[in-house]
C-alpha cells in the first residue's frame, strides 16, 4: 500500500470514529446503524464501518480506546504526584479528575461523556467496555489506594458503592457536557467545579455509615 | 361507542403501554419506532400508537404517568407516617423507597427502572418527563423536609447534589433491575437492600463537606 493510501485509510478511520461517537452520544447506540455512521462521515461506500472496524461492537471499543490512553496517562501522572498520600480526597481525585480534565481538553462541544453514558445503559456492550476499562493498571492502583483509607466494608457494600460512584461520575459528566453545549451551564458545570463536587460527594459516599446489612 | 368496543380500546392502550415500556427499556427510546411498538403489541394496524397516543412523546409521558400514581400514593403514606421526623434518613427514605417498593411490586422482570434510565439519557424527552414528575406534591414535601435537616449549602451545590442523588437512584435501580432479571443479583440487589444502600449513600452525599466553592 502506498503511503498516501495508508494515510487516507487512517484519516477515514479517524473520521468514522469521531462521527460515530457524536451520533451514538446524541441518539443512543442502537438507534444508529453502521450505514448511518458511514453516510454521516461522508463515505460513498456504505460499508466503510465494516471495512475499517468489522462490527459495531469493535467500533465502540475503538472509540473507547481512543480516549483510554489519555486517561491512563493523566491518572499515572496524578498517582506519581500524590505518592503515598494519607488523604482520601487525593485518591478519589485520581478516579475523577483524569476524566474531567480529559473532557476539558476536548473543548465544547465534546461527546465523550454522553457516549460513555449511552454505552453504559446498553445491555450487552457495557460489560465488554467496562471489562476492558477495568484492566487499567492506574485505575487498579487508585482503587487500592482508596480502599486502604476507607473503613472496612462488607464486600457487597463495597461493590455497591463502587457502582454508585461510577454511575455518578458517568451520568453527571454526561449532563454537564450537555449543559455546556446548550449554554445552560451554571458555575458548578465547569469541568473543574464538576470534579470538585464529585470528589466531595464520592468521599461522602464511601465514608457514609452502613445502616443495615443482610 | 359500545361498551365492549371501549373496553377493547382500553385493553389495546394498556397493551401498547406495556409493550412500549419494555422495548424502550431494552433498546433505548430512539431505537424503537411507533410502528415497531404497534407490531410487537400484535396490532394489525401499524398506526395504533398514533391513534391511541398521538406521538412518541405522548406515549412516553403516558408510560411515566402509569407509574406516577402508585409512587405518589406510596410517598404520601410514608410522609404521613414519618410526620415531623428529625431524622434525615426518614426524609431520604421518602425519596427512595416509593420507587424501590413500586419496582418490587412489579415482579421480575420489571422494565420501569430501565425505561426511566433510557428516558433520562434522552436529550429532549428527559426535560418534559422530569418537569412533569417534579410537580408531584409529595416529592416537594419530601425535599423540603430533607432540606430542613441538612446544613445550608450554596444553591448551585444543592442543585448539583440533587442531580447526583437522582442519577444514583435512577441508574442504580436500572442496573439492579437488569441483574434481577439476568439472575446475577447479589444480596444487595434485592429492592429492600438496594433502598438501604441508596439511603445510606444519599445521606452521606448530602452531609459531605463542601471543599471548594467558586
Amino acid at each position: 500500500m502506498s503511503s498516501s493510501k495508508s494515510d487516507r485509510g487512517s484519516e477515514t478511520r479517524e473520521l468514522l470514529l469521531v462521527t460515530a461517537e457524536r451520533l451514538f452520544a446524541e441518539h443512543g447506540v442502537e438507534a444508529v446503524s453502521n450505514r448511518q455512521v458511514s453516510e454521516a462521515a461522508g463515505q460513498s461506500n456504505n460499508s466503510a464501518v465494516s471495512y475499517h472496524f468489522g462490527s459495531k461492537e469493535e467500533l465502540i471499543l475503538a472509540i473507547a480506546r481512543r480516549h483510554a490512553e489519555s486517561l491512563e496517562l493523566r491518572r499515572t501522572e496524578m498517582l506519581a504526584e500524590i505518592s503515598n498520600s494519607p488523604d482520601l480526597r487525593d485518591w478519589v481525585s485520581c478516579l475523577v479528575r483524569p476524566t474531567t480534565q480529559h473532557l476539558a481538553s476536548l473543548g465544547i462541544p465534546s461527546w465523550y461523556a454522553r457516549f460513555v453514558a449511552q454505552v453504559s445503559t446498553h445491555p450487552s456492550l457495557r460489560e465488554r467496555v467496562f471489562k476492558e476499562a477495568s484492566t487499567s493498571r492506574s485505575l487498579q492502583q487508585a482503587l487500592e489506594g482508596m480502599f486502604r483509607l476507607i473503613p472496612r466494608l462488607p464486600e457487597d457494600v463495597r461493590q455497591e458503592r463502587n457502582d454508585m460512584g461510577r454511575l455518578m461520575l458517568v451520568h453527571l459528566c454526561a449532563e454537564r457536557e450537555r449543559a455546556l453545549q446548550a449554554g445552560t451551564a451554571n458555575p458548578r458545570s465547569t469541568w473543574t467545579s464538576t470534579a470538585d463536587g464529585l470528589i466531595d460527594a464520592i468521599v461522602g459516599l464511601w465514608l457514609a455509615p452502613v445502616s443495615s446489612w443482610r
